[in-house]
């Protein structure tokens, strides 16, 4: 039996234990400084975040953590995708599709106009499946970032 | 006399204005279907994004929009900012800089991890700028997206 379902706040320990095996698959498991309690805080309190899990079985094999974005060409929200995964032993059945037709659906039924993600450039086999699904790739775009002390020395 | 100023929800029609100044600027006017009614439901009603304006002798001249994402590595939310725009005959003079100073601001004040945005790989000018700031390139990411006709059809 497989399925859907939405995280609640007593899945914070589920929640990390997949943001770290999702950290190790990208190589960069030395990056996570989450914590469940700042996932509490965050995600349930503040509510700056929702998470799904694929389950199989009565087990959580994937998740999807997601938020709204917003395109000013559309004039309203869309949703982003900044996290996908299925754990390895549980690929190639359906879970990863399963969680992006979800949430394509709740892109459409929140009235939102587009659903982005991300993706590593090396990851081959993710970009095949996007594209298979006729995801569009933005090209053109390169992101940019300031954190720790670039930020604090803008803010000055 | 300059400054930044918090848009308001009689601010809607400036907002349009400046979203289809940069939409020319950046080649792309004919994507733009934003109306006013929309900014005010999803902006001022939904409160999916905030609006700042840069403001030269009582004059909006640039604007900056921008909304929470998410990072499951930080495990908290950071803001992301979607458009930075200057009117032409008001750029050079630190409304740009004045506008990122405040992100960076409410950034931290907010407790959250980084500040992030996207912008065109042809946009010397723009790039130049965000790189004497500090600011970090994620050259090994892409977009994707489904919108329109692949998003219905993923959710089917």
């Amino acid at each position: 039996m497989t399925g859907i379902r939405t995280a609640s706040v007593g899945d914070c320990g589920g929640i990390l234990r997949m943001i770290r095996a999702l950290a190790r698959y990208e190589k960069m498991e030395d990056q996570v400084v989450a914590t469940e309690e700042l996932l509490r805080e965050w995600i349930f309190e503040k509510k700056k975040a929702e998470v799904l899990f694929a389950t199989e079985d009565g087990k959580d094999v994937g998740f999807a953590l997601f938020f709204y974005n917003f395109s000013t060409f559309l004039g309203r929200a869309g949703i982003y995708l900044e996290d996908l995964y299925v754990l390895p032993e549980y690929r190639g059945k359906g879970h990863g599709k399963a969680l992006l037709k979800r949430l394509a659906q709740i892109t459409l039924e929140r009235g939102c106009g587009r659903l982005d993600w991300q993706c590593l450039d090396w990851n081959e086999r993710s970009i095949a499946f996007y594209r298979s699904l006729g995801a569009e790739a933005l090209e053109d775009w390169t992101g940019y970032r300031l954190s720790g002390k670039t930020l604090e020395e803008m803010a000055k």
